[in-house]
């Protein structure tokens, strides 16, 4: 084989959805002949053989400006993991985010995170729950929050951005210490919640020594269709979530808003972004006994339309200043009023959560795995002082989890995750 | 409006597709003239309006000979719930379940359970989450616990089947009192998550009084798609689950394995069918450390094919007393050997979960909601009985819930859920 036909005939051994027709030619569902690959394309840190691969099934590419699942449209699935770092030096950290680079890479583009070795008496690369799955719009988010630089053994104290710190305790906040912080984070969305799983589980996998799990959190959102165009999701109360968000195919808003600019914030996060994380538990039976008229002053929203207070279309202008027989239309203690009064903007990208049964109530422990991404911390947190103590929706709310994270900016081809933090 | 006329009108309302257009033309998104209805449809027991709507997308039939959601082939979400019966009389249990009648109908026509009222001051008659979302395949399967028939105030001690009992204790169960056990299971299936969950939080709701939650667990299964076939779908050790299944599509085979037959039980159940539920975790860590040919011994099967060890096809016959060598190609230990060694089928219709970071460990809390029903609880007791202590896969798994339901025959029109228990 010449290295053109060995390179074409690698792509094809390892995508997921061509593994299993080879497999079966063997039989006992071992690849021939890639015995010499694993571990070798992680020693190289850029995988030659890797790119974004045009004739991949619903896939989004790896490689770009910035990185997947922030302006990517609709996710359906999310599993979110909050990890701690264990790494004893710069270039073992760095070491691993190379490696994640790789994996990334195969992932997105359906593929397993490393060809099988046909050693049958060594643990599979892959974890193998996702073959036959194509790469179901799977999308990877890194990040790193403010504890991961006060590791001394990791030398990166200087590199910290100043506005990258805990994010303050919130007037209600409840948090709970198992939904809180992390050195490191990763989000993966997808079409289908167990190539989501399976990308996570490969991930943290592969850097065993490096990163231990803190916390975890799965979500999704459901849509309706118009045509071949997803409607904005609703929440567990039932109301429209994220109609307010800047265009993402708006290439001024997003770095007006979203991505941090050149001189905003340390140089390794130009193109990057700051995304906030909260667990909001969500009290359904509260909620569920409050009167249509009520809900709808909360939010300041119509529910079935999603439109404000009196208008007729989501997308119609708040007219925070309306005014009707002497009383605001949108009251002034609603969430909207409340989260348009500051003029600051945020890209809201959250999902619900159902984990069963809260054993302390005997209700649902249910409710919003809250995600925004912003340019700098300060836009989210204006937004919640100004729900503060006033907002309506407090009554019906408990904030139980809370991190931070700084998402670098997306790869180029031939680097890695994070390159510009490790030099 | 005649009443033909009214009835085709109300249809149109009550979809949770059609409903927007409709709320549109009022802005307030409310639905004028409904107001009479709420609670009317309720206390007349039989919803004169319902049935299974052919129109309706991505439907399954309410009614028929059994419940939906058994023979139901390849669900992708499930919301299970166990819950706790508080009804004080069999005429509250059996009121209730003639509502949940009713709503079921309604839901799986992709309906709201009961149409929105004029009066904006009263709480939503439905939550509204699933607003705009179709049928999606939601399938709704309702069981009793041998705890229900404990209860004097109920008066069904005579109705008891004598074996509908919890389960023995298996020799290496390791229960956790928060996932066991249950009067009453509702069992959500559908394509969307929010549409499972919709269901069962509005079954709940307006069973307030008569039953709180005992515990409930959300899985997901993802299946690789042959054309427009879906393959055996794969657990989270990524061997596929069900392989051994009886053929849904053969009424020969449901009866002899899966429907209960008249004279086999009370006959309340006949055409109903024992469900029993076990929450295992999947140590995936430890799994992840095993080698591919350890982990196939395991199970006894090839793991990307499906096939038993040494064949080719998924379906071939395991072949169980093959020897090569001086040794069984199945290995006596291996999981599947033990399974098929006692003549009992049972159909397996398992969920993958995740559940987050287990915080006594740092592993996942992952694994497989398992699901089987059979017309025996015996057929599942012998098959666990046989795993025993011998069974290679025990080293990866450990039970943590466990319950068994009778599960009621089908709904005839007219009729309501467990009419022939609550005569």
């Amino acid at each position: 084989m010449s290295e053109q036909e060995e390179q074409s005939f690698f792509k094809k051994e390892i995508s997921r959805r061509e593994m299993l027709k080879i497999a079966g030619i063997g039989g006992a569902g071992i690849i021939i002949g890639a015995s010499a690959l694993p571990g070798v394309l992680n020693a190289l840190g850029a995988n030659p053989f890797v790119d974004d691969d045009p004739s991949a099934e619903n896939k989004v590419n790896f490689y770009g400006k910035h990185q997947s699942g922030i302006a990517t449209k609709d996710p359906e699935h999310v599993y979110f993991v909050s990890l701690n770092c264990t790494a004893r030096s710069k270039a073992e950290l760095k070491e691993m985010f190379k490696v994640w680079t790789n994996q990334s890479a195969e992932l997105m583009n359906g593929r397993l995170v490393e060809p099988y070795s046909s050693n049958t008496l060594m643990p599979p690369a892959d974890t193998g729950e996702a073959t036959g799955l194509d790469a179901s719009h799977l999308t990877l988010t890194f990040g790193v929050g403010p504890s991961l630089f006060e590791k001394k053994e990791l030398g990166l104290q200087h590199m910290k951005p100043k506005e990258l710190k805990d994010l303050p305790h919130f007037p209600k906040d409840q948090l709970d210490p198992d939904y809180v912080g992390g050195d490191i984070s990763i989000q993966a969305c997808a079409d289908d919640p167990q190539v989501a799983f399976h990308a996570v589980r490969n991930l943290v996998r592969s850097a065993r020594g490096k990163v231990t799990m803190r916390w975890s959190q799965t979500g999704f959102n459901s849509y309706e269709m118009k045509g071949k165009r997803k409607q904005t999701p609703r929440n567990l109360f039932a109301f429209k979530d994220g109609t307010g968000n800047p265009d993402v195919d708006n290439v001024k808003e997003m770095n007006k808003h979203v991505w941090v600019q050149a001189g905003d914030s340390k140089s390794w996060l130009s193109g990057g972004t700051y995304m906030a994380v909260r667990r909001i538990q969500m009290h359904l039976e509260t909620w569920d006994r409050t009167a249509l008229s009520a809900q709808e002053a909360t939010f300041g929203r119509h529910r079935d339309s999603g439109a404000p207070l009196g208008k007729k279309g989501e997308m119609d202008d708040m007219g925070l200043d309306r005014v009707e027989n002497g009383s605001p239309v949108i009251p002034v203690n609603s969430h909207v009023y409340l989260a348009k009064q500051v003029k600051d903007r945020i890209l809201r990208r959250s999902f619900s959560y159902s984990d069963g049964v809260d054993r302390k109530t005997g209700t649902f422990d249910a409710g919003l795995l809250f995600i925004s991404f912003q340019k700098h911390p300060k836009q989210f947190i204006n937004i919640q002082n100004s729900f503060g103590r006033v907002d309506k929706l407090n009554e019906y709310i408990t904030h139980r989890g809370s991190a931070l994270f700084a998402c670098f900016p997306g790869v180029k081809k031939g680097s890695y995750l994070g390159a510009e933090l490790f030099v």
